[in-house]
């Protein structure tokens, strides 16, 4: 099972699209002088939906994101691919690294753009601003938990895959977001003493809700069918990435209601 | 919602009774000389359903596992409760840790138990002996991961808040189970190290599907209702009780279909 890669559009349907259908197209944003290009993907209709941010891998904005906002939108929610990096930033895979690392080590740039993207979600007519997610894939999970530990207002974050980061002593407890994160047991990005960092620095604010599963053999990137570079830790998982956004939408129910 | 602590009664009222209604009652097994008093739960009617050992914590089997016994049923699983101890013996609270200490100290022992019990669950006419499964809690918990290390071909095993051991180097290769580790981020019982060890364990066995979940702040004993011992690291913790339980169903429902 775990040898086989499927094709986005066979992860796209294992959600059943609803009966009044989906509605999804790009959405160019403003802030700061900058033009972003992100994504939207909803229920038909007029109504008003939990909305959940879907933050990039290092890729950018890719058919995956799409995707997963697809995804979402059959489950009932109105989706918004974030774009973090400005609409014209869409690096080649030699080029991601450098364009993620320039937000890694400029922490405070990174949150304003999730706070931004953040805002757009919430101004959307279609989300209701009082029940909202962020999830994230890779740099994208690393980013959602930024996002939660700015304060921001958020039900629930979803890490797949990403940097377990800390911060400032103490900053942890201004996480309001309820914070599920789901990580590679062969993860090289995330080993395990970065793992117990992460998870000792929450245990100081205890009042912080987070769940952490490990998925044995599962490399970084574990859910995008493109990874396959094994040598550099990092793999689709077949069973980690059904398993994985089997999680996640338990974790959204349960925020949801 | 972590300071309510729901009686059994309504736990149980989570799972629908389905339309035929549910069977179940005391089973009196023996092996070796020993005469055990086990417990089953199933749906009504003559049909073979996957089996599911149910294994006690140190208290023995009591109304908590035969509650969980009929939650299964209601899901559509034949349950089974073993008796590890013996059915004279049901200690009480304070005789409880030399009790099941008894069979930490001899592993031997307690296999023996685990297999017979695992053996008469799946004698059950209601049980199809190729889909199997056992879940336990704190003693029963690791009692189903040392089932699991002997190799027996049970499909699934599920961990609550169990003791996490290791075995003899390359034991782990031995393991069919695919496992599902429910722990607690404040259980005393099975600290980091210990959590660490038991992962790094298993690791030496690629082969081994293996799941670990954490949730914050959860005390040992976290799914027990009767569980109030804080100052001893042992509690009731109603977020981790759901999310477990939840957790659980769906690796069910992906080892059974």
């Amino acid at each position: 099972m775990n040898t086989y890669t499927p094709p986005l559009t066979e992860i796209l349907e294992r959600e059943s699209l609803p009966a009044g259908g989906i509605v999804s197209g790009d959405v160019d944003y403003e802030a700061d002088g900058v033009l972003y290009r992100g994504y939207t993907a909803r229920p038909a209709g007029d109504g008003r939906h939990p909305g959940v941010l879907v933050v990039h891998d290092w890729l950018g904005v890719t058919d995956y994101v799409r995707m997963r906002c697809d995804m979402l939108a059959r489950l009932g929610y109105s989706a918004f691919a974030a774009d973090i990096y400005g609409a014209d930033i869409r690096p080649a895979p030699e080029e991601a690294p450098a364009v993620a690392g320039g937000f890694y080590q400029d922490r405070a740039r990174w949150r304003k753009r999730l706070g931004d993207a953040f805002e757009r979600l919430l101004a959307e007519p279609s989300v209701d601003p009082s029940r909202t997610a962020a999830i994230g894939y890779c740099f994208g999970g690393s980013a959602v938990l930024e996002l939660a530990r700015t304060g921001a207002q958020v039900g629930a974050v979803v890490s797949f895959h990403g940097g377990l980061l800390t911060g400032p002593a103490g900053e942890a407890a201004q996480i309001a977001a309820k914070v599920l994160v789901l990580h590679g047991a062969a993860d090289p990005v995330a080993p395990d003493d970065a793992m117990l960092a992460f998870v000792d620095d929450l245990r100081t604010s205890p009042a912080v809700d987070w769940e952490l599963i490990v998925y044995a053999g599962a490399m970084h990137a574990f859910t995008l069918p493109d990874a396959n570079d094994p040598d550099h830790g990092a793999q689709f998982h077949a069973v980690a990435e059904r398993r994985s956004w089997t999680a996640m939408k338990n974790f959204l129910v349960e925020t949801f209601g």
